[in-house]
């Protein structure tokens, strides 16, 4: 199948599992032309990640041994609620780095957790020995064709919901999520992806020519901090020559505040990650442009209603 | 003209001025049923009240000695958008009540602000004070037509945006938005007021017959805490016998932390006061009823993004 039967097959797939998430258009930020927004943030566990994990979780035959993640919070957290919802055990391995709130989320949706000291790829070694010695299906966190189209649905649900723009940005970690926006398109409408500067492997890789190592930091990195870009998502911008821009930490920290202060969108710093672009000026639109802006998660910490208690 | 079309009226006017806010419809919270939400929260200022605001601004020839409002935070902050939207001198009295959050909003729109020591009350004679010494143009919080028929064009734009429910359950707090609700509905679908046990204006209005003056506290008192509920609504909900409930604070605390926690919605004590209804079982929907959740403010302290700057 093309990518485009795949997309549709998971949307049958997913439909009843998921949320179909609001779209809003606004003006304001700064800004003088309006965007429309997905606000994907209200999705099951607060990002776009359920996508992909009730996609593949759906497509396959899951074995006794249940299912295995790892991630930096976000992927774990879908894969749990997944795997919990339709009835199996499941295992998530989480790096520190992932923090109080999200490695609370996981276990508030009863998986099996390890936290894991470092980073995500120390994260991921764990849950591959944890695949091998128990016989666990793993789900990766985005680069695999079955994550891929879980997440290009979100492109597909928002067109049918009236989407305008000739434009949409959209934040990069590892790529699952503009990868299936670019499957989806195939060029329909221009995609722009926007990577904080100190994790951008996707720019790093366009500008090597081929997936590398990059290090990461910054306020987004639990949620954007891959090492290396997934080789879908790099063979999908590499032939629709996806445009990156890269943004500071202040702008992702500017564009956070301006969705809570003028409109009550709270929000992680990987789901102001978009905007940052905008607001910054890091992407400049022609005259008439029409935007969108993906706003793709909201597992931030502290707890908004408890903040002593999340330290 | 009768309310329909003053509500017709106002939504052409303030077309433009207003964000049409999101809906959407899930499960969760509990329930053993979906419900549909609106999520007015994310109109101008952070609640509902743009509406009203924006609808009596552009309806009326406004003096030069421009706008006076008194309010617990959410109105104050509304109209004093609305007035620094369309160019006009604005002075805001405010209940020492409304907290820093609110305080903070209407100071950083830019409207001269006067804080009253006290409750709600205090704060509207200081304003009626000021209105008649200056000559400036009070826009009331909720008893007054115009403003029920901005706030009208509220449920309006729900419709147009494809609501299914049976029953629309709404906070009350002067009676503004569900009089606005009721106007325009004319009883083509029911609807449930939903009021804290502490807070109670309507409810205890229905009880005696006519509007009487209670005692205000809790935790929503800062939105919902009238002391005598507005004699439009009283009228209209007397008319249409219309349901009240009352749920406890706890109740409304409950329901906040499922919207964060299940949602990412992030509201106030007064925007999860209608789930409230819902996941405390103070209303009891019949097998099959479809049911809708206005979603009508998220201006909470602490500021979730700086919890330690705004104690």
């Amino acid at each position: 199948m093309g990518w485009t039967q795949e997309i549709e097959a998971a949307a049958g797939r997913i439909a009843g599992h998921v949320v179909e998430t609001p779209v809003m258009r606004c003006g304001g930020f700064g800004l003088d032309h309006p965007v429309e927004m997905k606000l994907e943030q209200f999705q099951h566990t607060g990002s776009f990640k359920a996508r992909g994990a009730f996609n593949t979780l759906l497509g396959s035959e899951v074995p006794a041994a249940g299912v295995v993640a790892a991630s930096g919070g976000n992927h774990g957290a879908a894969a749990a609620y997944g795997a919990r919802a339709l009835g199996y055990p499941v295992h998530i391995f989480v790096p520190e780095l992932a923090g109080p709130s999200k490695i609370a989320l996981i276990e508030r949706i009863g998986a099996d957790l390890t936290v894991v000291p470092g980073e995500y790829a120390n994260a991921l070694t764990m849950a591959q020995q944890h695949e091998a010695r128990s016989g666990a299906m793993q789900i990766h966190a985005y680069d695999a064709p079955a994550t891929v189209a879980g997440q290009g649905t979100l492109i597909r649900e928002w067109e049918r919901q009236g989407l305008q723009a000739d434009t949409i940005l959209i934040a990069v970690g590892g790529g699952g999520l503009i990868a299936g926006a670019l499957a989806w398109l195939q060029g329909a409408r221009k995609v722009v992806a926007v990577e904080p500067e100190t994790s951008c492997a996707l720019h790093a890789a366009r500008v090597a020519g081929h997936p590398v190592d990059v290090e990461v930091s910054g306020i987004a990195a639990n949620a954007l901090g891959a090492r290396r870009i997934g080789e879908i998502c790099f063979d999908l911008a590499t032939r629709r020559g996806t445009q990156t821009v890269l943004v500071t930490d202040t702008a992702i920290r500017s564009a956070q505040t301006a969705l809570w202060q003028e409109r009550r969108i709270l929000v992680e710093p990987a789901g102001a990650t978009a905007l940052a672009a905008l607001m910054s000026g890091a992407y400049r639109p022609e005259p008439g442009e029409r935007l969108a802006v993906l706003v793709c998660g909201a597992n931030i910490a502290p707890d908004p209603l408890n903040p002593d208690n999340s330290a």
